[in-house]
């Protein structure tokens, strides 16, 4: 559908791998080679850390490869953690508020896949969405629906977690409705410290996913390859697909796979969608047209 | 907030209001006298039916002003029936999926005007939605929420009595959030064989609404004006705010009044929020994650 | 580099090829076949003669598989003369005023190919250009200042032989400059009435362009494809490729051919570049700075 | 016709001036107080030098106050030295390749006025701008072709003296063409060192344009304004209409006076528009069509 590209490390400037790699992600917008389409020109996005580590996000409707805007920004912006974007629509409409990432506090998002059928649940998954946070959906895609799901079921506080319980009840309204392939995903998600990148589909045969090797090995196997000359051990990309054919550089994240890329070590973990327990979130606010409160959603509900 | 027109008669091209008068719609989205804001630059929209009575639909996201389509457009088609909105966002997005006039089926929905503190009434509004009309909501406006309300009261049945109930829900929801001000509306509606045009707040001081004079009433104040020489009785325009200053041409819509265009002579109503007492809409269709068959709404709500 | 579809005969609404096929130019901006390029993705434009017969044009800088608005223009417009095309930029700014099809007064002219090495000659094609008719250049690409240089040399008078002596002229300016391809093109041009369609290369290894066989022929061919039962004596298409795979229905233009649609017989005639001899134009009205009055370009220049 | 604003000094967010002012110059988009419109609505531009001091530009066709991506670039870049320029488009096409800051090389303009009857001696005006940089030109506006001409005229090697000649040459012609109002202009300009700004009518009535008073004047007469603490001697803030009401900040630039804004202390010179004696710049490298060098321009200027 979509192609991602997610950077922590050094600051380098967005562009080194926006626009200077052969297989650059604006090249992967007119010429993806994994991707379920070839064209992904339905609009990008990116999403930055500024000098105060405030997250800043540049979206546009129009195809990457001739957003000359991008260029100008990815060459005049340097960070040490962005997330990148670029869009294949599947139905709904080419708007900036259904361009990735998505944004939450410090939070981005963003999302390559589906939510299968979504139209037939999208009320269901809405309704669980915590009240509170119900009135900064903007768009109309599924990716930001499953961010502020993942956002109910706690992703602030345990990231993990709370994205296995989201993908956990976005199966099982799907089944309830008699979808047969409630989710496919890959996922880049960051609070400006840590990136998480999860793969998982509910059918096993995820979307591709790739992240760079270690300085070491790297260094060690291109010697001569003077991109590779100021490499630090933190530099760490994720990407849909790899930026070039270089033997050794791209690993890919097995099936069912969440990274954590952070100081230090980063981790590979199994990701589980958690069976739905009902989410932890504030009570609901609103008062009903007759003058009852209520509480929202499913709640901590019992006996539904 | 908006301005927008509304015409029903003889085919006459577009241009002849949207742009050939000297304060014209397009001209009113630069200089606009009566309106809340003066410059309405936020994106405009047409919607004008066909040769084969169906609804089509020109939005865009930039001034109506300097958008060469919209003039191309105009001079280029001829219609008996049709709608022009231009837009002064109050904070939500600009975007074409926020652009009037919004359409289901043969319907076309305009709105000039706000529901007062949306985003806090903005969830129990759209649970009230019909379940099977909620997943084409595409924007995030008050006002395309607001013509889902109607359609969920009826809209397509019998509008007048649907509006009603929807305004009585709206207001009624914001009363019990203490919400001051709840609904400011003028509101421009059509199936393509009538026009219904309705002008209410519930401040009892609403946005101004102004409809064209009686051809006979026309021609005789001003007979050696070209521009009526081929009036009809059928021809009538609805509009913000008058096209031009000739005297006797434009009679203001009382408060609280809707007027119903329609072949033959047309109607002038009072217009009375109901008290809520429950949609008319279709059962839930949709399984709870948990299986159990639900209705939709607020409520196991016999009483209502 | 683009594709393009002209169509003269019956009127039909625009969707009819733009949406309505297997591999519709819609399709076509997404999955070319036989294009240069795959996607045309950088805008696209429509050009069609209203019900006063005058040309009115749509141009959009969005790929045309995403814009809405399109899909409801070609839905709701019919028209017995259109043109439609879809863009692939190659360095050009990707902006309405270098999307074709281009208008001069009654006219309409589109483009697939290139002039080499453009902006190297650039300058020496813009002087070229009737004085009167420079300040009609809106935009930046080879193919405006091409329809000015025929326009220049006589479009308007006699399309054809107007053509012939624009690439004359282009391919003597390159030759000049040492340009080894000076021209590579498919062209559509009409004036409301008739439809002219070349295709041409300096190197000989033109562009694809196809047209519809004739109705006996297409009918015969296929008795019960219930999309050809309507179809006229007059109905033609110009494709730069086939909409579908139905055998005989789609007939190559050879290289360095002219095709003229028009009421009664079409034509096809060879079409050879002529030796620039000078344009035919109106006298420079400028003054130069110095006060003198000058005629413009190389003016009625026998020696040259 | 626009507004613009331009700012040198310690590095600060862009948002500074752009958006946190009760006249920022995105309110101004849409209440210019002082301007010939209110409205300044069809486009922006920013251009700022980044940490390696080479200028970056973002540019829009969408009115300021509804761009969000400026608000975020805005906010997350700071800079030495930036120009920020709101467009009115008087006739000409609005898209990006009109909208200011027009850069070359490491300059930025930007120009706010006209050139009187622009469409009558443009041909003129663009055969005197040096062949070398005339494939550089991107748009239509009488603005981008005016930078040229000043370019050709020797921008890049002193400034005041080349637009001095640029003015004179762009008179002459307009006298010749019997053109009454030659040019209106304010001009910001600068190489990431200096920045220039010149305020100059033919008529000798000019569109507004100050300066902000030196730290010394503005810390005395607003001792207790926070926003004033962190002044320094080197910021200066050249604007076409004031960003407050503080009385004393202000200063109104005189007519005909161009300001230099540089390390230590700044300068104000005379403006005088120079009689054109034939342009310095490159030969012609072009080749006629019939082979013949020649070079280009108005002139048989033998000795320049």
């Amino acid at each position: 559908m979509c192609r991602w590209l997610a950077y922590s490390g050094r600051p380098v400037r967005l562009e080194e791998f926006l626009v200077k790699r052969d297989r650059s992600l604006i090249d992967q917008s007119l010429h993806s080679r994994l991707g379920a389409t070839t064209t992904n020109g339905d609009g990008f996005g990116v999403g930055w850390y500024d000098d105060q580590q405030l997250p800043r996000i540049y979206r546009s409707t129009h195809p990457a490869w001739n957003d000359r805007n991008l260029r100008e920004l990815a060459a005049g912006v340097s960070s040490p953690l962005f997330l990148a974007h670029i869009r294949a629509a599947t139905g709904t409409a080419v708007q900036e508020t259904n361009t990735h990432p998505f944004r939450h506090g410090r939070w981005l998002w963003m999302h390559n896949g589906y939510l299968g059928d979504f139209l037939r649940v999208k009320r269901s998954l809405v309704l669980e969405v915590d009240p509170v946070l119900y009135p900064e959906i903007e768009g109309s895609t599924d990716s930001e629906v499953f961010f502020y799901l993942a956002l109910t079921f706690g992703l602030e506080e345990d990231p993990l977690p709370a994205v296995e319980r989201a993908v956990g009840f976005v199966e099982a309204t799907a089944q309830a409705h008699g979808i047969e392939d409630p989710i496919q995903m890959t996922l880049g998600i960051t609070n400006g410290e840590r990136l998480w990148a999860i793969r998982y589909s509910s059918e096993g045969r995820s979307r591709t996913l790739f992240m760079s090797a270690d300085r070491e090995t790297v260094q060690a196997l291109h010697p001569d390859n003077p991109r590779f000359k100021g490499l630090t051990d933190e530099d760490r990309l994720i990407v849909s697909e790899p930026l070039s054919d270089l033997p050794g550089v791209w690993l890919e994240v097995p099936e069912s796979t969440a990274v954590i890329v952070q100081p230090g070590a980063d981790e590979q973990v199994p990701f589980r969608p958690q069976a739905h327990r009902g989410p932890a979130r504030s009570p609901e606010p609103a008062l009903e047209a007759n003058g009852a409160t209520t509480t929202a959603g499913s709640g901590p509900p019992p006996p539904r």
